[in-house]
């Protein structure tokens, strides 16, 4: 346990407050419910970006910009999503402020009142499907499949960083196509690129189904996301992928002209992720020392920390490590050597624990003596000496390793904590010690309604290809229409 | 000339808003004054983005996300700076919206109003260093070398995409040191990289300089920029870097204890450029065809037209094709095959022009017979055949030979339309035909004034190491302080 982190068992939620302040990962924005995001979390959210964005790419989506502000009227356009976003939204009334007249400082100036007020976007779908009117025509002009790294605003007043934050940071792509069965095609191949990027890369083992009506996306058809295990064995969305059928066409009036010269309502998806992966990264993974980073996402892969005595030895152990340190480069691993002097190698240690870096090379007199590097595993806290020539290739390797090790324990843990039943009473026992329940659910919002009254547990998904023949829903006894998965959620 | 687009001599500003509607860089947003790229503009974006951000990286800065809205008093804490923003700023007032009683859609719920105001940010200084005083405490903090990529907001009524738009994106760099030797370095390193990025790059070359107080940045003590010549003899401020002293330091009192224990102001910078250098790089060198993109920047580099009858035909074009474009995918060029059927070769032509593609690559039957391809300029016009077996090769030399033409051009009209002049009536004359002139300048903001008032013109930067022994201000006759370069600007 890491000096100043309350335990992860004594308390969760200031376990990963703490973490995060520790790591300097992030911090509280002046204004309520804002955050900001330090270098080091930053770090971490483009390798994340990257990620993503190289898979986009590659499946023939490109990058655009739409801009922050909306009409307050367009909000009102599609009716399911008026009635999710309105309460929760930044309304810009003013343009102009002036020195107060007693000269106290600034005030809104009155007379720069807008003759519409404008909603600071809280997803883009209204104001992109205003465009889309202006550009599609014809089925030649279909497919768009466009996509914008951008901030979003949802009024919070619970603050949680990385959560819950009335700021956030997110990708959202919005997709027009001409035919139903191609925009239903597009949710689901985002939806693999969620579940690869999870999964390969941020190391999160995540299950893939459709969400039931009560947590649809506002004016979707369909929502499919991918839902994570956090380290208290509740349950998080961590993206989701939308048909959304032609409801935004209606609403913005978007036809076109299909190949018999017929005019049709356009086919549409949405989909995103956020900057609350890097929260179910840390929740995830996070130990009592700390972040646990899967290499693949650590700003710094190897820390590397001299074990010297003054400026000197520093200069020496530099010397030393040159061909290594070339290695890694050429190998393209992201390393950082910790030459600070006044500051102890063990304060170093728990520091870049704390940060979660893989790997920890320690290097000292010894170590040059011997022509060793020692290192030690963040993971599983295991040590080994390498012999310096072939460290660089090692080091490679260790981290596939480790990043393999991090998703199998995320894996098991999972699995350990996923349980079966049909039983109600079970049920309600099982959801206490925490976890994901698979039962079977009769298609019923108001079975989904009880069962959500009586133990706060929410549909985190429904899976898909399950043959329910027989089975029974958990609450009504009545046949079961699907398999489930139930989960106390963020 | 292209078809719908006003010739550049005709009208500049209609040219430029054809060009950029027509090649499909941006669009109007439906409220006043917003704009949106679209995603052959973001693509030229995402390249200049990246230009920067691996030089920034390099000389040790690092990426950080700071929120989108600030509290309205801290705007009015450093004196200019409230000053320079209070007038185009975008006031959040209140949280929700609600059904209009008469249900005719949603209207403001005043029950949401805010305790305070919120400013959507027009730029992060005041947040910035309100965080700043959270993180620094010694000299050990510093310095802090920080930068973001953004969307800020500041009102506007004339929109003119990419130039002046309620809502823009940039980066700002935030950096605090202890020493203002630092700070000023730091200044000057960073317009280097400007200066860097918009030769070599955007092959804009740029003049460097200080501003003179007037058009300092509110809140600065030195404001250093890169101003370059569009087509129409205009000048453009296309980045800007400032030395700030310890006035934000002081305003948001962030004070660190220095090597002698002694507690002293941090010292800072910013810096930035946005969205406007796409404007730019349009306004330079763009021609009556369309936008001419410089290789280095442009989202496709290579077009290749196959010239088709039908898609049997389309077939046998990309077998011919495929080593070829194996080579230049090697090569890591950017490439498109617009294979669109039922679209004359000569429609395409003109299309890919429009957008300014640097090399076109025609292919036909008899191409194949030769084994040759057939490639067209976009910077000359200039046509040659070269052999498939080494084109990919010659089209890597090519792309860099047009994107030193392209500079080249540039340079050399700005060259052809700068002047110099001590006499102030030619000065007058001078003006009207537009371009840069150089002269002296008596450092008194009264002539600076009187000049613009007379012409319009202004000092667009103080040029650096100029012997100004024995020369005159243009305007008073009193001896020079300072070499200047007086234009028109946008």
């Amino acid at each position: 346990m890491s000096k100043g982190v309350t335990p992860k068992s004594e308390d969760f939620a200031r376990w990963y407050t703490d973490v995060i302040t520790k790591a300097e990962m992030a911090d509280y924005g002046p204004v309520k419910g804002t955050m900001v995001i330090r270098p080091y979390g930053f770090g971490v959210w483009e390798s994340i970006k990257e990620a993503f964005d190289n898979r986009f790419k590659k499946s023939g989506h490109v990058n655009a910009y739409f801009p922050l502000f909306i009409p307050k009227s367009f909000l009102s356009r599609e009716a399911d999503h008026v009635e999710g976003f309105a309460k929760e939204c930044a309304v810009v009334t003013h343009s102009r402020l002036k020195t107060a007249d007693d000269g106290s400082g600034v005030v809104v100036d009155p007379e720069s009142r807008l003759e519409e007020e404008i909603i600071v976007r809280p997803t883009s779908e209204t104001v992109i499907w205003s465009m889309y009117k202006k550009w599609i025509n014809s089925y030649r002009d279909l497919p768009i499949l466009i996509n914008q790294w951008v901030n979003v605003v949802r009024w919070e007043m619970r603050t949680r960083l990385f959560l819950r934050t009335s700021e956030f940071l997110w990708q959202e792509g919005h997709t027009a196509h001409a035919t139903e069965k191609e925009a239903r095609e597009e949710t689901l191949k985002i939806l693999d690129i969620y579940k690869e990027v999870a999964e390969k890369i941020l190391a999160i083992p995540v299950l893939t189904g459709l969400k039931s009506e009560s947590e649809r996306f506002a004016g979707a058809v369909d929502t499919y996301c991918i839902e994570a295990m956090m380290g208290d064995k509740r349950a998080l969305q961590a993206g989701t992928s939308h048909y959304l059928g032609q409801n935004f066409a209606k609403a913005f009036d978007v036809k076109f002209q299909n190949e018999n010269n017929k005019e049709e309502f356009v086919y549409a998806t949405s989909w995103g992720v956020s900057t609350r992966l890097i929260g179910a990264l840390i929740m995830v993974h996070g130990d009592d020392k700390g972040l646990r980073l899967p290499p693949r996402v650590a700003p710094v892969q190897i820390v590397i920390i001299p074990i010297i005595k003054n400026e000197d030895s520093l200069v020496e152990i530099q010397e030393f490590l040159e061909p290594f340190i070339k290695e890694i480069e050429k190998n393209g691993l992201r390393y950082q050597l910790d030459g600070r002097l006044k500051i102890s190698p063990g304060f170093k240690f728990n520091e870049w624990e704390m940060k979660g870096v893989p790997v920890r090379v320690e290097v000292g007199p010894r170590d040059m003596k011997n022509r060793t590097l020692f290192c030690a595993r963040r993971d599983t806290g295991e040590k080994t000496s390498y012999n310096i020539d072939s460290a660089a290739n090692d080091l490679k390797h260790l981290l596939d390793e480790i990043q393999e090790n991090i998703y199998n324990q995320a894996l098991k843990f999972r699995e350990d904590n996923t349980k079966s039943t049909s039983n109600y009473d079970e049920f309600k026992s099982l959801i206490k010690s925490g976890g994901f329940i698979c039962c079977g659910w009769d298609g019923d919002p108001s079975s989904e309604t009880a069962i959500k009254t009586d133990t706060k547990a929410t549909i985190r998904c429904i899976l898909s290809d399950v043959n329910v023949a027989g089975k029974k829903c958990v609450y009504s006894g009545n046949p079961a229409k699907y398999e489930v998965v139930f989960a106390r959620a963020y």
